[in-house]
């Protein structure tokens, strides 16, 4: 079974082989040129330029998906953790760049929730318009705050699912106090997806 | 910034430390003993058993969620992935059971999709009706049938939370093919939820 083409799975052990028993997700090292971590990014635009310069970078270096994310403290602009989308360099469907950020942002804290008692409050800032996956994992990630730049309009002109996202679905967050901002840096976040069809990216959701 | 009580990160360094950069996934070693994968699991109830296995030895054994999901080839019932709730024990949000299960699962096909030409079709099997997270997830894994246990009313009355999904979400799932079966085991499902409950376990996105 499996792909043919594949290397066969042995059929003589009980388990999974080991390379295929555990997932690392990481960002590609170049972030690191991108992510200033003693800055205080003090508006919503500074915060987006960043979610917008990594999903860039992520066309321009890697020929892979055009978003970028970045978690951050609402009060302090200080950066908490970015994600790019990773999907097809890691070979990985959950690996859109809110999920990589949520997930980084709550291994540096030690926390499974950015909302835990005594911390500052925290947001999300991502260049494009959650999808249904992401629009859930907000939810849980117990961020205060969802900023997003081009629309799912936007996205869905390049062929880009979302997903089942409704408007009640806002209303649904909004209602457990998450706050939600759209369209910053629309324009500039619409040439990032521009950039990444002028390439001939692969839609892999389409 | 950060937790006051955490470790202080570093200020000089221009990047994150090493720690934080990088997040692995994994389930417990012991659900070596629970899948089985010369195994044919030949009907919806064989494959949700494992699922509730799973869920059940996560809560036994480790106190975690009581959440299993596993992914099968459709056709032949080969055992592909499984997965186990990992928030809490992981501290991340993302690692629903069924998350785990796509990445696992996508990481040994080498494929970021699990619907590629060539493959067989492949289905997710999950004690409970996936949140607002997972079912977009299901999307975009590939998977062409999704079968659950226990209902999002039972995961309700425990106080576990499932986000934003309506019955339009399921409709959005339908028209791209795939297969929803609800409500498969049901009983046991909730018993295996019951069973957190009666060992108070964390309710961590309540």
């Amino acid at each position: 079974m499996i792909l043919s083409s594949e290397p066969k799975i042995s059929s003589t052990t009980e388990t999974m082989p080991d390379a295929h028993r555990m997932v690392q997700i990481a960002n590609p090292s170049w972030v690191a040129e991108l992510a200033d971590w003693e800055r205080q990014y003090s508006s919503d635009e500074e915060r987006m330029r960043l979610a917008l310069s990594l999903a860039r970078e992520n066309v321009l270096r890697d020929g892979a998906g055009p978003f970028g994310a970045a978690i951050f403290e609402s009060d302090t602009g200080m950066l908490v953790a970015v994600g790019v989308n990773r999907v097809v360099p890691l070979n990985n469907s959950a690996l859109h760049g809110e999920m990589v950020a949520f997930m980084l942002a709550q291994a540096r804290l030690g926390s499974y929730t950015l909302g835990a008692p005594g911390m500052p409050r925290h947001e999300v800032v991502t260049s494009c318009e959650p999808c249904a996956m992401c629009l859930g994992a907000t939810l849980w990630s117990g961020v205060r705050r969802l900023v997003w730049g081009a629309s799912r309009e936007d996205a869905t002109r390049l062929n880009f699912d979302e997903g089942p996202v409704f408007p009640e679905s806002y209303e649904y967050l909004e209602t457990r106090g998450i706050e939600i901002v759209r369209g910053v840096c629309r324009e500039e976040s619409r040439a990032v997806l521009e950039l990444y069809r002028s390439r001939s990216g692969e839609i892999y959701n389409g």
